[in-house]
């Protein structure tokens, strides 16, 4: 953690100094009782790794995390939230200020329609939950976002990466998207290392090798922050 | 750690010298999809504190452990296990040496029917999922065990406290239960403390003052090796 300091102390170009990067990390975990709930395994690691690469160039940061076992980084600042409804809260609070929006959260899609306020007994030999789709973070923000904003997603798949990743960046309306296969070795949950593949708005896509996701996201933001230099905001 | 095993060096009377206590504890976790589970709040404390206490007191411990986030306690043998179905064969495996069974574990009730070998998209806005009953393991541990095992198990309940223990004690053939309401501050998930009640086979009923997990659970192995040296076995 100190090393996190130094190195935004010495760093010979800050490339996000004066930039206030908002990122999302974690699972959200979707109750159906006060014992039960639905969750995803994001380990929040990439989005951790995010908001401290962000930090170390020079970044303002706002990490909005579901519940994960992760210390938060030294010098961000971390709001813990629990639902996606509370995450979506969270992150349209601190929205107006973002030049960049990181979204590595893993939000749950989906969220039981209706919360038991006791817990459920299990008398019967089966159980049918019904479902309902939560507000999808990423597409409200897209939607909102103001042209000088860049909004950044991630995209875990486990099947048709590219296809997948390229059709939920233009969906949703990111600048870019960053997708990783979750059942390739070195590139799943709570695993320290990752290997993705970048893809632009504009058709650019750049496969980096597995890294460790500190240095995944040190590159990712280094090439994002170099990039928008130079494209008219 | 290091505490731990100096108690037992010193220990004036090892209550559970010579005696294999075996240990279920955390959630366990049911698949739904490759990133999505069902799962519950227990956060496997009570139960790693269970195995401490009876190691404390010169037990061999086998500990089977859903996924937590504690460290396995020193000189406790421990196994690692997701879902239900893992843990029932890991129980029956050990049963067999096992003087004392403590089922501190919250075992999901039910599982999803299906597991989707693809992450399911959110297409529609609603989803259904069928759930179906896991096997009961404390209620076939009951059902197999010998006159001369003990078996404990625990009810994190919301409502109707006794009620449910006292149904569940007998319907599951223990010989013991201990019963604490997650409601209460101090008696919930994840919490260092507890605030239980301890009901027997035989009618006897001992409610502990709030204590750390750690010393609720000595009080209770302690109460239990007590008790059984005088039981007919």
């Amino acid at each position: 953690q100190i090393i996190n300091w130094v190195n935004r102390f010495f760093q010979q170009e800050a490339s996000l100094k004066g930039k206030h990067v908002l990122i999302t990390a974690g699972p959200t975990i979707e109750p159906l009782d006060p014992v039960r709930y639905f969750s995803n395994y994001s380990s929040g690691k990439m989005g951790y790794a995010m908001a401290q690469a962000a930090y170390e160039l020079g970044a303002k940061v706002t990490l909005i995390s579901g519940p994960v076992s992760l210390d938060p980084p030294l010098g961000v600042q971390t709001v813990q939230v629990k639902s996606a409804q509370e995450m979506y809260e969270a992150v349209m609070q601190n929205l107006v200020h973002a030049d960049i929006v990181v979204k590595t959260a893993a939000v749950a899609d989906y969220r039981p329609e209706t919360i038991a306020k006791q817990k459920i007994k299990k008398e019967s030999d089966s159980l049918t939950i019904q479902m309902v789709k939560n507000q999808d973070i990423a597409w409200e923000i897209g939607k909102q976002k103001r042209e000088d904003q860049i909004l950044i997603g991630f995209a875990a798949e486990t099947d048709h990466l590219a296809d997948h990743a390229k059709e939920k960046l233009a969906r949703k309306g990111l600048d870019y998207i960053v997708a990783n296969d979750v059942t390739v070795a070195g590139a799943g949950f709570s695993t320290d290392t990752n290997i993705v593949t970048l893809y632009g708005r504009d058709g650019e896509e750049w496969t980096l090798p597995k890294l460790t996701k500190i240095e995944v996201a040190r590159r990712l933001l280094t090439y994002i922050a170099e990039n928008n230099k130079m494209r008219k905001r």
